[in-house]
């Protein structure tokens, strides 16, 4: 069962009877209808899940105690109701399929529904979003090529990417309880080396962004049985803008032998909706390689993902600093700067038997563009800190300060489709 | 509020009306009192926490029920008796103490309780056993010096120690889904990279364990707050043996320059008792550096940590193979080889603000001795795999074959202290 089967709900003609969803540029129109997790804002009550549509959310909630469905609706309303997001994941791609089509229908101009769902929204403005699933466990992948090569070239001008990059989607792990929202990230502590014989345990001077994609993870993978491609690509319940907010000096330290640590795990931000990869089945390509490049090795390589295994989102990275009156854009790229599909990431991750859970957060790395204008870091921005990047007010900046808040945007965009948008990923550094 | 108090519960007089608790050597003399969970074998009731005494174990959910306990025992044995011991950690040490002072009096020969309690006893051997609690997610530390620089000699004679061995806690995430009890673990595949350009994919031919040390976290920290020394302490509920499974021709091919990722985490065993930081209290140390080592920076120094935060569980590994009559010793150590204490790991841990959770488990690494013959793993032992250990029965190994098994053992001695022990870690091979 592939992702990438157009249907009714991806009909660009389509328009909902929320009329802030069919406004043009709209992040959330009929044909996304991503998933999040909230409570109306300034309340106690329990987080339920919701779905974006316009600027408002649909209470899923409020639409089952208050809207009629079909029967086989229901049990699939039952978790997200109780804000269960993970067990609605597990139920598996037929599950999140019929609960899309019931969704577009019952959002759509003219639904019998509609009076009954008017009553189940809630602005945007008035909710408090929460993590759109309890995340499982954390993978942070290297499959951004060009920031691989970037990052490499400071370590290495000679040989910037290492043999192994073109076979393996490297990888290593994250950490779990630090992924939030992130609308304020803290400036962390930590051991730094400078000329003197001893480090110092200082803020790190050197904090940095990193521009991602997060992969969740739907269905859970049994331990000892790797994926197939194609199970891999049926696992993915969608994707998520995600920052992995780098101190690039702790990380110097601390990286060798066994790589990023303290550097890494004080704070990961993603998007509070989840784009599914139904949603995003408009916006599929083929996996493009240079010529000369190793073909994927078999338990990576499928005709599918071939054919339409790349995603074509465009990636936007801006900062906003407290002197400023209007953020300043950084930079562009895409997801299909990435070397690897995010199939490939899961297959490869489950290839030696590890057993993958409902809820987990893969990221992709930094998804720079080729060009030197496109890094998804200021550590690329700025060529490793040495050229200052200097923005419209006349401020310069290295890495980032406290104050500055750094604002990330997804977006699919072709002819023929619908806008469908990922929302957008503001942050603010604190000291 | 430290963990190195002594009280009434260690006196090494104390007997317990449970008989095989007071055979000289067992693991379990009510001095330990470690947790665990488990159902009866063969059954499908849900899972309990259970207390080790002797060769029995005491069932907590039926203790709960069945035999009169001080009221502020029971909102402790409540968590405990559903199973949930993750619940019951959170609690903190003032729990975790009053339930040890009840459990000691409660089979201490003589009690009252006795004649209760009598009936909630299972025989290990009729107990299925399962991960002692909920694991949050899995860090691995490189703490074993001697190891570090076994492995550092392969790779870098010159200089086997990186220059920030002596000041970092080393550490990258691994992966808690992965983490089992290991009575058998598989074989993973994965790329290996021979003299040809493209790696292969294939079985790992060079499958290795790590004996090491968890640490089991109990309490919560909160993001963005990092722990004192004193804090840090407070916050370890216990150790468990873990065997960090290592696919060494993976770990080679895939390792620069994120580090571990799939040689590691296909399999990380664990022992099914926690033993406590209670119990452990008579076994502590001082911190003990080589002269000219620098100290430890101060959010990792305390007068507390100096003096006792160091602990003497010694370890053993031995290898049965197919054909053995009985298995083979292979090395022994001590956790005091360790560079860093279990508080210095925790403390470093959260020095970020990175927040710590009841259940997380932080490998120390692999926990070697200083002599050639003392190394915690085969890579070691074989230096590198060029020198195969010889079998008691004339066998050879270099890495393990389909079929081994490792057998890890730990346990604490002292003059004027009952021995405690940690149980046995048995895990085989399988292709």
């Amino acid at each position: 069962m592939s992702a990438a089967r157009l249907d009714a709900t991806h009909d660009p003609l389509l328009l909902s009877w929320v009329e802030s969803a069919n406004r043009p540029g709209a992040d959330f129109p009929i044909q996304n209808l991503p998933l999040g997790r909230f409570r109306p804002r300034r309340s106690d009550e329990p987080l339920r899940a919701g779905v974006a549509i316009g600027d408002q959310i649909l209470d899923l909630r409020l639409a089952l105690e208050q809207c009629p469905w079909a029967d086989d609706v229901y049990p699939l309303l039952g978790p997200l109701a109780a804000g269960d997001v993970n067990s609605f994941m597990a139920m598996g791609r037929s599950a999140w399929r019929r609960l899309r089509e019931a969704l577009s229908e019952a959002l759509a101009e003219g639904s019998d529904q509609g009076p009954f769902l008017e009553l189940c929204l809630l602005p945007q403005a008035q909710a408090e979003m929460a993590l759109p699933c309890r995340i499982a466990e954390f993978t942070e992948f290297h499959a951004g090529i060009h920031h691989a090569a970037a990052v490499g070239w400071l370590a290495r001008p000679d040989h910037p990417l290492l043999p192994n990059y073109k076979w393996v989607p490297l990888a290593c792990h994250g950490r779990a309880s630090s992924v939030g929202l992130g609308a304020e990230v803290r400036r962390p502590r930590g051991q730094v080396k400078g000329a003197a014989e001893a480090p110092e345990f200082v803020p790190t001077r050197r904090l940095d962004f990193e521009l991602e994609i997060g992969v969740v993870v739907g269905r859970a993978s049994a331990p000892g049985e790797p994926l197939t491609m194609a199970q891999a690509e049926d696992t993915i319940f969608g994707l998520v803008l995600l920052n992995d907010w780098s101190a690039r000096d702790l990380l110097a330290w601390e990286g060798a032998p066994l790589g990023p640590f303290l550097g890494k795990n004080f704070a990961t931000s993603i998007s509070p909706w989840i784009v599914t990869m139904e949603a995003l089945a408009p916006f599929r390509r083929p996996q493009v390689r240079p010529a000369g490049d190793p073909p994927p090795l078999p338990y990576l390589d499928s005709a599918a993902n071939r054919a339409a295994g790349a995603l074509d989102v465009v990636l936007e990275s801006w900062l906003a600093t407290p002197a400023m009156v209007q953020p300043a854009p950084l930079a562009t790229s895409s997801l299909l700067d990435a070397y690897w599909t995010p199939a490939q990431l899961v297959a490869h991750h489950a290839s030696n038997g590890c057993p993958l859970h409902p809820g987990d957060l893969l990221g992709t790395g930094a998804i720079s563009g080729p060009q030197p204008g496109q890094g998804a870091s200021l550590l690329e921005l700025t060529q490793g800190g040495r050229q200052p990047l200097t923005l419209p007010g006349g401020e310069q900046r290295v890495f980032l300060h406290d104050g500055d808040s750094v604002i990330l945007r997804g977006s699919c965009q072709r002819r023929g489709a619908v806008r469908i948008g990922f929302g957008t990923l503001v942050s603010t550094v604190r000291g």
